[in-house]
């Protein structure tokens, strides 16, 4: 039987993260990572094997870093854990023990068996998974109807690209009232809306899918609940994801309401020396105070160094704060972000907040070549003016002053340090120092502070 | 004679936020703004004119935002202020009582009169005036050799734009080793200048001007330090700026060593009323504690907006904490950015640092079309990790990147924090969440302070 210090389940972002900080932090200590394929893929860079990376090895990631870093891998999938004894057994047979477990398992997708038809041939997800998503973008190059079961991040981003191809009719099917509904607050969600309308993508929006259709096993059409039927010969659900834990409750480790394995703020689980981190992981909101299901890279690699700095002992005294949820991305070369927490979460979560709005250029003057329009809006706590929440729709500065807004909210800056606070400004590069964005939506905020 | 409770002179950002801000916060009182020219410049924009904006009167910024919150303005110049009696005499020959009066004259270019041959026809400034940038710009399109003095942001953005002609040949002189060498580091400073050279302006640094030559009056070539002679018919000297405070010195305001008239963190000079905000003003280094006299829209307009909440009662409890200095540029497509204390900086200040620094690529993978390398520099006090300074050259994303440091330096983030802050990322708009720029800085700097 082998022995190593620390045995890493995973070789996604949070599990390499967590291998190359606790390495550089016990360099005295052995490290081994199990996971299933040699070949990973970047996750938020698989929309962009559909169409603008030429080819699927370009979005490829493998455990070089850690391996660099001195740790060991075994390609091989873990199937029983005794946690009292500390020892694994993997599916080749092959036992380890070891005095420290990290589950970095990640996330798998939701499969809609609530939706007939959901076994049909031709019905495909977007796994995780190197041979599963190259052979689907084999699949995508000779379909020619397209629909996208979803709106989220990825369905809109899939559908995007493959919208790119003139020769293919893309669909896009969500039953809320617009597209990235849990990222976006109304007004915001109807800008991203009308961009991907300005495509080629067919959108149906308050509009769930009711029954996918076949014939002889294979997808021909997808009926919807307003009877819209349309025609198709690949269907890509992409429904949401999971926390990948049944490994974890295999060998006891509690669960929370979402499936995800319990921790605390540094990332221990209830049995000693055994952690968990990134989306198989529990977190809780930063603002919300209570439990939330975002699953995201950006979000599981603070997870993983914060792990990374303790794992033998508390070295940083920072733990998890909770999760802010930081999303951006882009459609047809606009850019969307939101962080923290917009409207719908705060009144969902019955925080009192108010909105500060601004909108503008992100160059100066506006006339100058490549501007993009520019609007911003800034959650605000009533009573002392914390901001809390920001959302941004504009060029390519929107994926950076996102995470302005996200530095503000940890750092619990309010607008009234805002407006004050000095700001680099440079014609080609952002707006105007008399109207920067995030100042003037601070001061709009003030205004209404002051009424109310 | 006429009353205002409040009279701003000068219409440049300082002057015009500091209004817009004043009457928000007092509606009730009148305000008045004394300028010079109706139109005034865009001062960041100016380099564009000669080549990227199609026309000057893009760049044009007038009094209009303050005349909509309120404000009257008055085309003249003021020629007397009697501090006693508070009555003020313009040029125009009106006298105006005012309650409150804010000095907001901006800055002024140095002339080189210590170079011999500086008062010849075609020896030009960068004067931040509509008119002469106009007359500027004609004699700009008609000349054929022009030469630079001056490597600094204004200097470097001009012989770039004007570079752009294929038919002209533009000659820059910067007397230090580098170019931007108050903004930048030598290595950052090095990679702009090897930018510079990619473009088609002929370099010269380490060299200074000796005299400028003429025939019959006319400017006809410059001789530098080393013998080289370049001819020219057109000289632009960019060497710096200098406070307007010749008006505040002779109505008895104290000015500090720059010749800025000085004032207090809420921009109250020594007379009771009076107030001075921006360039024209004085003001401490937020890291280096003492002196400073670089000058920002960006920065004039923070402190115009303490001024303009704190005009009659100090509503804002927050006082201009000194000066960041964010700068920004873009040349040739290529951004640089810096935040604080840059290496020169705290060595002249004799404050101790440690650099941590990191290269990647502005998006993930970066076989993305439209990648850009972006590298990182922070700058740290070595006993508690806080963020000093930091430095940025890259894509787009650099103009809030430097943003998201200026954020960091101004909330005294430390790297240890950093690390863990989560941030939000995609592949189309930042580097991966795996390799972060800013955390992995902050991670190379750690690595040192466990060193030292």
């Amino acid at each position: 039987m082998k022995n190593y210090d620390v045995i890493i389940i995973g070789g996604g972002p949070s599990g390499i993260i967590t291998g190359v900080t606790g390495i550089k932090q016990n360099p005295e200590k052995s490290f081994l990572m199990i996971k299933g394929e040699e070949k990973e893929l970047v996750p938020c860079g698989i929309p962009y094997v559909f169409h603008d990376l030429d080819d699927i090895s370009q979005n490829a990631m493998g455990p070089k870093p850690f391996i660099d870093a001195g740790g060991e891998v075994l390609i091989d999938y873990v199937r029983k854990i005794d946690t009292k004894t500390k020892i694994l057994s993997t599916e080749k047979g092959i036992d380890f023990h070891f005095d420290k477990l990290v589950f970095a398992t990640g996330s798998v997708p939701v499969i809609p068996t609530f939706i007939n038809g959901y076994d049909l041939e031709g019905v495909e997800y977007i796994l995780k998974k190197y041979k599963y998503i190259e052979t689907l973008k084999a699949k995508t190059d000779k379909a020619k109807n397209i629909i996208v079961i979803g709106g989220g991040f990825i369905g809109v981003e899939v559908a995007e690209q493959l919208a790119k191809y003139s020769d293919k009719k893309v669909s896009l099917v969500e039953m809320e009232k617009f597209c990235l509904y849990y990222a976006f607050s109304e007004d915001m969600a109807a800008r991203a809306d009308e961009v991907i309308r300005a495509t080629n993508i067919n959108l149906f929006t308050s509009n769930a899918v009711k029954q996918i259709l076949g014939e002889k096993g294979h997808v021909k059409a997808v009926l919807l609940d307003d009877g819209t039927e349309i025609i198709a010969d690949l269907v890509i659900a992409s429904i949401g994801y999971k926390p990948n834990s049944n490994l974890a409750r295999y060998c006891g480790l509690a669960l929370d309401d979402n499936s995800a394995i319990d921790v605390d703020r540094y990332m221990r689980t209830g049995i000693k020396d055994i952690f968990a981190v990134g989306d198989c992981s529990s977190a809780i909101g930063f603002i919300t105070g209570r439990s939330d299901s975002v699953m995201l890279a950006s979000t599981a690699t603070a997870e993983a160094r914060i792990l990374g700095y303790n794992l033998y002992h508390i070295n940083l005294l920072r733990n998890f704060q909770g999760i802010i949820s930081i999303f951006s991305t882009e459609i047809n070369n606009i850019a969307f972000a939101s962080a923290g927490a917009i409207e719908q979460t705060a009144h969902n979560a019955n925080i009192s907040y108010i909105v500060g709005k601004f909108e503008d250029v992100d160059r100066h003057p506006g006339t100058l070549p490549g501007t993009s329009k520019l609007f911003i809006k800034l959650i605000v706590s009533p009573k002392n003016g914390t901001i809390i929440g920001g959302e941004i729709c504009g060029g390519k500065s929107t994926g950076e002053l996102i995470n302005i807004i996200g530095l503000a909210i940890q750092k619990r800056v309010t607008i009234y340090e805002l407006i004050s606070f000095q700001i680099g400004t440079h014609p080609l590069l952002t707006t105007a120092p008399t109207k920067y964005v995030l100042i003037k939506a601070a001061e709009n905020a003030i205004a209404q502070m002051n009424k109310a």
